[in-house]
């Protein structure tokens, strides 16, 4: 099959890649619509020391099962869960296959991703859509979970002064997602050209260096890079909390006095519930349509990393049919 | 009156400073203890930019107050909140005098410290003793109280494992209080002898080298160095708490992905209540004389500074009397 494919930090694209082998409990997916991600950027800059098949934001359709059980899925058009649990660890025996010890993630460790015709996937990782949610919304199903699981890890201040950092796509979905909660947050970048569509969007916007330091209770940092934390820390109130949302491969550098004088709290969060996700998305209450830039075929992926690589580029989208 | 005194990170002892002017709603009290910290220390290398008197450990005596309604204080053994709040900001207005956003802090942001013969200090900072503690006991409410903040500002996982990193002076005052909680822990050490007292004292110690990657759910890092933080990230399980409670000058580097990947809470903590500090050494639940190395008469105070600044050391009191 054809397929994109990472090694050593370097991205190619193969006619012959070998077709996934169904185990037990699985179903082969048919990949019809799917997402570059900043995450597949920094894995061709070596994060995580992948080799294999990259991505994890898709739809697709279920063609082939293991079990006669689950034949029930033929034909339907699914997402999945990126997180795949050994079942047997201390985390996965409490339903947390996030943080699973022996875990794999599709596209990101251990386990080839979506950027390929088929994708072999665990049936309980998967969620079948109603026609009420298109491709071009469900390719945001994981990135908008990835956004709602901030609610579950800190309280939200609805009387206070709540930013997120970071005007991007995610940026976008995290502001969409918290504003539904009542609480007023302004989305904060660095340039004024990239307010422009979350302004758009109806999202409160302002510039990172008009606001004081200590203006913020919450504040989101869904810039993905080492600026974002410093400038977070500046604009944090004393006891406030600060929520990274994106990976980033490498080290940032920490005001520590400042962490502890004003008993800062930061909070690494990763991926989220994907039911309220699709059930937000069929209701129409998270605009996704804005955010998409392009779309290229799967041969033109190497082409299509290097648009979605750009500075400011909305979804780079990857089509399959 | 003699003093300590801190210019430009230069440590002197003057014969002649002028002795403090009262305000209203303050209290002059005589020093007659006082304890090195190592935020003391580290102002003598330039933290916080301050200049004056440096020391907020201390217990002394109250010789004059400016308020008629105060006058029952004289004569009353006494220890001291650090935090001078502004009476007016929105955290003053709620009571948390520790967050006031014009704050001054005894001996440590723009307010003289108590390693002089007297101080000034606001009547409502100030917490009466009975008899039930000594003085030799007094110097730690301020660290004990530090310590109890952890239970204030965190969940203790009881049923999980917990660790405090730093087998210092401030680890093992946290390592007390927390063992109170019926949590067991672990104190842990890169050095072999730090562990000789620890263990004395009856904690639960071990060596970090020895330890898996992922092993406690709660680590409390007492280091007060740059390496702490990166040994409680490795040792940290998924979804678990490190509470960071060492003022410490200068950046660490934060591996950001771990944190995300992770979903790892970092929270910083600073000063705690002084009355549960007050109760637990009155009860003899804290032991105390164990922690201290010496005693230095003020005027040899250079010398002390010295002495407490010497790896390992425990804790160096200054005696006014």
């Amino acid at each position: 099959m054809k397929a994109l494919y990472i090694k050593k930090g370097r991205l190619s694209f193969r006619k012959d890649y070998p077709e996934p082998k169904l185990k037990a409990d699985e179903a082969l997916v048919k990949v019809n619509l799917a997402g570059i991600c900043s995450t597949d950027l920094e894995l061709v800059k070596g994060y995580a020391n992948f080799e294999g098949i990259p991505g994890h934001e898709f739809v697709g359709e279920v063609v082939k099962v293991k079990n006669s059980k689950d034949k029930k899925l033929i034909g339907r058009r699914v997402v999945s869960n990126i997180n795949l649990g050994c079942g047997e660890c201390e985390y996965c025996n409490v339903g947390i296959k996030e943080h699973c010890l022996n875990g794999k993630a599709l596209g990101i460790i251990k386990k080839d991703g979506i950027f390929a015709e088929y994708v072999s996937l665990p049936v309980a990782n998967i969620y079948t859509l109603t026609e009420s949610v298109t491709d071009r919304q469900a390719v945001f199903v994981e990135p908008l979970a990835a956004a709602l699981r901030i609610s579950e890890v800190v309280k939200i201040p609805l009387k206070g002064k709540v930013a997120v950092l970071g005007p991007g796509r995610l940026g976008i979905l995290i502001s969409q997602v918290l504003s539904l909660t009542g609480v007023r947050l302004t989305l904060l970048g660095r340039i004024k050209e990239s307010l422009n569509l979350p302004k758009k969007l109806g999202l409160g916007v302002g510039l990172i260096q008009d606001f004081k330091d200590k203006t913020f209770d919450l504040i989101v940092d869904a810039t993905g890079s080492e600026g974002g934390l410093t400038n977070a820390l500046r604009l944090i109130k004393p006891l406030g909390t600060i929520v990274v949302k994106s990976t980033y491969q490498g080290e940032v550098k920490l005001n520590f006095s400042k962490l502890v004088v004003d008993e800062i709290t930061i909070i690494g969060s990763r991926c989220g519930p994907f039911l309220p996700a699709i059930e937000l998305l069929a209701a129409g209450k998270i605009r996704t349509e804005e955010l998409i830039e392009a779309e290229y075929p799967l041969k033109e992926g190497i082409k299509a990393f290097e648009h979605a690589a750009r500075p400011g580029v909305k979804k780079i989208l990857l089509k399959f049919l």
